[in-house]
């Protein structure tokens, strides 16, 4: 079997290794990934001194982590496993019948304490000087009925033009730029918000040293994160992108999909936007 | 060309991401690392919180290390990936006519400053109770003519009986179980030192944690360490195990060759040791 000119028992002494009590699931990973990655090895042929280049790497991602950044999610990302997962596990719920609920990714500046605001409110409690002022508002929806939902909620966040979210920014209101909607009886929402702008990943470790030796810029393409539940409905966990983004084509993260690009649209007599964004949201029922 | 059901260009898109000011290895590892990664999430429908585990593991693993350990380079131990680069480039070396060196894993516990000392001495100089005390004696000769060498330096070091390499072990004398010896006129190398025992590697990490969760032991099979020089030839390091060890069949990192399996002979008619290891050491002739 083995095209290769190395030890052929080698890979399979390791994974025979694993005893009797380790868990199938468990077992299964491990192979897969011992597999893959003696493989990997075999074929570049990787020298000592790049396999320790690549444990420095993750040590210093380590290092670096705490409960305000993950770089090893970081270093991940830019190689595009977070949604290669994200995607995964996304057809996974859906081809699921009894799933309870749709994993999926929040992202590092996600808060679980965000408030509830009323339609119509405006989320800028901060607005910069080259903030565009957008009218965002859609449906809430039955994914196969198109009927609307009423009392279903979304949430929203952003960062600010200065690529920070609230958290992140010392100079920013609390809950800045993020909010709670409920649906009102046509299954409407609607709040004042910021156009979003590109933003790049933290770059000042290994993730960003690694994206400058890969000739790759570190920018994320501007997008607007949502999370709409409604109790009878699988949550659904998303970002929206906007289509005019230079970055749209090259996320560094790689999260754009076709269907979650929107076009912002020039709106007129409100004072209170230039902009609009009609957004609707299809939800899936439990169960189905 | 895609065997499953998700995405068919993703992985090429992120590979393409790469821009031209990437080193060309870089850009060969790195394609060869995200295809691999890729395949190995969709083969096995990695989902997040698997996938979150790995990134929890990882930082953990750059948090313990220090500069006393390497727990990322622990992790990739005992998945066999040390011993599988450690044979790599040793067939790199061996195969590429004007290779300067053959570079070789050192592991962990090597010091740079061990001093020489003359044949014949003990290394010995906190003997443990349970120690077995062994002349080990041998000759450095050139693989392929097996003509003696003059003037080689060998250098060892080994762990006691409780698993501790002396710079670990606050109670041994510094520089305990290791020195470097010099081939007399007939290439000849000798010392006492102790029957090398068996020992786990270290457990309390994520590195332990995966071995228990794969229901594996960390033992690593009793060894000692050497590394041969000599002017005109590469040098050689490496390890060597006891034919006898109860781990010899499943080293927890894997660095067992056959070739590397000694025995250890009854001594008769010396009272400073019970044990003899008669071990010749074969060096490879720069630029052959």
């Amino acid at each position: 079997m083995a095209q290769h000119r190395f030890d052929p028992d080698f890979t399979d002494h390791v994974i025979e290794s694993m005893g009797p009590r380790a868990s199938p699931r468990l077992r299964q990973l491990m192979t897969g990934l011992i597999r893959h990655v003696h493989d990997f090895a075999r074929e570049n042929e990787l020298t000592v001194d790049e396999w320790m280049s690549g444990v420095r790497l993750l040590n210093w991602a380590g290092k670096m982590s705490d409960d305000k950044r993950n770089e090893g999610q970081l270093i991940c990302d830019v190689i595009g496993l977070e949604s290669l997962v994200d995607e995964i596990t996304f057809k996974l719920a859906k081809e699921a019948k009894d799933a309870p609920t749709a994993t999926a990714i929040l992202g590092p500046f996600f808060r679980a304490d965000t408030p509830y605001r009323k339609n119509g409110d405006d989320i800028v409690f901060d607005k910069p000087d080259d903030g565009e002022m957008t009218f965002m508002h859609g449906r809430v929806m039955d994914f196969s009925t198109q009927k609307s939902l009423a009392g279903a909620t979304v949430e929203v966040w952003q960062a600010s033009t200065n690529g920070l979210y609230e958290q992140q920014d010392p100079k920013q209101t609390e809950f800045n730029l993020r909010g709670k909607f409920q649906t009102d009886k046509e299954g409407r929402y609607s709040f004042y918000c910021l156009r979003p702008t590109p933003y790049p990943v933290p770059d000042d470790g290994p993730a960003g040293k690694l994206l400058e030796l890969l000739d790759r810029h570190p920018f994320r393409p501007a997008h607007i994160h949502i999370i709409a539940t409604h109790e009878e409905y699988r949550p659904l966990t998303t970002q929206i992108f906007d289509r005019k983004d230079k970055y749209l084509a090259n996320d560094s993260v790689f999260a754009v999909k076709d269907s979650l690009v929107v076009d912002f649209v020039e709106r007129k007599e409100d004072s209170r936007a230039s902009l609009e964004l009609e957004y609707d949201i299809k939800l899936v029922r439990n169960s189905c």
